[in-house]
């Protein structure tokens, strides 16, 4: 079995002139020698955030857009308006059913895929990408159960071919000035963390059926897109279904996997009422929908220990009426910063004594180097920007023929917050262990994400 | 034995026509009908914080202070100045070392005290206080191991007397204006809530061991007022130090003890650091307490479940440099509220869809009664006059002969969090059972707090 960690030692080991910093080459194309001028991409999943990339995607001129696939002809219908309206030529385009994604991947002319499919279909995606031996870049949770995370990080390491998350919230302006920051020593050793996701779905986990943002209590086979399969997982399961925008960031902050690594967590569940209370709210209390149970918790509340011993607490809340906040909070021994109230605090520096202080100089004194080299090229893409960075991010990863900023083994662990959080409100609050990805490699790895303005 | 729950069963029946928000009537004093003209009151301990309370006391016409007792010439010194400068008759002075409190308890002319002495005496302090036939106001933390907790309920129900552990935070008045909006459903059904102490205390836990905020590296025997005692608790015990501050306020709001009650708990614990750092930053590396290794984590967290299904986060993180807030969070099914970005959401009542309102409006429209009443009194008061309404309503309670609005159910609950929290860090972060102080009568008892604005 080839190992990337294994290899990237060894890569280091013989490469140390060229400094710190360097990504992994992963082994199956280690005498790949020659960057790529520019990168074949295939699609699989051209829904509404497929089509999202897709649009990033055609506004490259690195990016050749080699074939596209979906399961719904609407999709691959406003996918090819928006290839003729680029210019670009038209990409294969297959339209076969679930297993219609299988002939992209036989397409021999194409680098990457982008997945952006339902969270279901992820992982056997992901794992028939990389035995094609393709670069892939999937849509944030790959791995529902922890015998998924380890198959994606098995797979990756058998066929040497890198799988990056697009979780772009890494890629936030205001969190990679944190960042910045973090490695700036401003706030001095680092302590605990927050994050999370707290968002009102009710719009997306229900509509009419027939577009989005169209109010309704119809999901399911009724539903139309995120609500068509989204919800299900609403009401089978209980957990945090969404951690990866909370985790990643700060997983970048504390240097897990590359030094330091989570090692437990334990997760509460409150009551379930809020996507019940919107379907009689919408739908009227004799809807059919409002006989539905929902296991997910209103809000689940999870807290995460590392091995360096800074603890973190991730929220998932997404079936109440609430404004947007993913509740960020870093805090070390010099300072702390939260994102709800746009403040900070750094001891000795704030204007007052034991008063917050307005973010914005210090986001602007610490912008990121990558913002303020691409800023004005990620202007106008989606998510304020990040979504244009997490995407060049691949592209130019994939072109350089390295491992991707993100790899494998973050995509696993931020994932695997899920299965777990599930598993111990399952057994009432039990602290559940953290497996680790990398095989003990955690000590040496070394923390390359965004150490400069390369990508 | 008695019962206070059993007796207020008894007596409900007996008065049910008298309707509901009715306190308890402690068993012991059930047939002293008349209310009290005035209350005679001893002050256990007249350190900084007894000091506060007696200068309240010592303003209020229907209060007569009849003796203080303290270990320290200084502090009985400062409190014989009080009383000169408020014109009224110099009580028993009792200062005849760590044993004296009890020669107070024997003055058959004492009502009521209020006991503000370090933590560790808190207990045998308010079991003598009751056994001696006294009404109890303690300041925070009643019950520093579930033993003392268990002991103090029952010496309550044997002794008929009522402890009310002084929580002045159920009394602030946007913590009052908002249990005033859970009560008229403004949030719907409440599921999630958080609360904590969050205060920069390094100030606190160490001085030059002269005077207050003095700035030094000294505790224990060389430091001054706290840093004698509560530095002590953060070298030898990791757990939620202080929860009552959060914990209270929440309590009152998902009805704990009175139809709801807390069910289970799990703590994480971070790296300890803050402490250490504060002693070399001020007193030095070769400073001796530079030595000195502290259990308590930087920032302590904690989750809790309620047997209705709701679930509360607790935050205890005293020994960094950060901003103070109690860190209040209130989400129903209707709404969200926030104190650290001063917000609040209320779905189809906020002015903008998925956007934070500032509070002003709501907290001016919904301010609780007995703010409306009382501002005017509590104006200057400290804590923002919120120890006018908590020492307030300790004597109103003990003139009406009646149970106090926080009781002692109320006091042994919310102090037993930092033992449980202990064993939960000790034990790796296992969730701990809660004990039930009520005997099973938590569901039956009804939230008589605050309802009105008698107190």
């Amino acid at each position: 079995m080839k190992d990337i960690s294994t290899s990237r030692r060894d890569f280091i080991k013989r490469t140390a002139v060229a400094g710190a910093g360097l990504s992994i080459l992963p082994s199956g194309i280690l005498f790949a020698k020659d960057a790529l001028p520019h990168v074949r991409l295939g699609f699989i999943g051209v829904g509404l955030r497929g089509q999202n990339h897709l649009d990033l995607a055609l506004r490259r001129d690195d990016v050749e857009v080699v074939a596209i696939c979906d399961v719904q002809q609407r999709m691959i219908d406003s996918s090819k308006e928006l290839i003729k309206k680029s210019g670009k030529p038209m990409p294969q385009v297959i339209f076969e059913g679930p297993q219609g994604y299988k002939k992209l991947l036989e397409n021999k002319n194409i680098d990457a895929v982008i997945i952006a499919t339902p969270w279901e279909w992820h992982t056997v995606m992901c794992m028939d990408a990389m035995n094609a031996k393709k670069y892939v870049g999937c849509e944030v949770i790959t791995g529902m159960t922890i015998d998924e995370c380890w198959q994606l990080v098995h797979t990756s390491e058998q066929t040497g071919m890198p799988l990056m998350m697009l979780e772009n919230v890494c890629y936030r302006r205001d969190v990679m000035a944190i960042l910045n920051m973090v490695r700036q020593n401003v706030f001095g050793e680092l302590i605990h963390l927050q994050g999370g996701y707290q968002h009102d779905l009710r719009d997306i986990k229900f509509n009419d059926g027939v577009k989005e943002n169209a109010i309704g209590a119809e999901f399911g086979e009724k539903g139309f897109s995120e609500a068509s399969w989204r919800t299900l997982h609403s009401i089978n399961r209980d957990g945090d279904l969404y951690p990866t925008h909370g985790i990643g960031p700060i997983a970048m902050m504390v240097d897990i996997n590359r030094g330091n690594r989570l090692t437990e967590l334990v997760s509460y569940s409150s009551k379930s009422r809020g996507l019940h209370d919107y379907i009689v709210k919408v739908g009227g209390e004799n809807h059919p929908n409002a006989k539905v149970k929902f296991k997910l918790g209103d809000v689940v509340t999870t807290m995460l220990k590392c091995a360096n011993d800074e603890t973190i607490l991730l929220q998932h809340d997404t079936n109440l009426p609430r404004p947007y906040s993913l509740g960020f909070r870093v805090q070390g021994t010099k300072g702390i910063w939260m994102d709800v109230n746009h403040s900070i605090y750094i001891e000795g520096k704030s204007k007052t004594p034991h008063e917050w202080e307005d973010t914005k100089e210090w986001l602007d004194k610490y912008d990121h180097p990558l913002w303020k080299k691409y800023g004005g090229d990620a202007a106008g893409a989606g998510h304020g920007g990040m979504d244009w960075f997490v995407l060049n991010a691949f592209i130019e990863a994939v072109k350089k023929k390295t491992n991707t900023p993100q790899d494998v083994y973050d995509a696993v662990t931020w994932s695997a917050i899920t299965p777990l959080s599930e598993t111990s409100i399952r057994l009432g609050g039990e602290t559940v262990e953290f497996p680790d990805f990398t095989h003990g490699q955690w000590m040496y790895r070394k923390n390359d994400f965004a150490q400069d303005d390369t990508y």
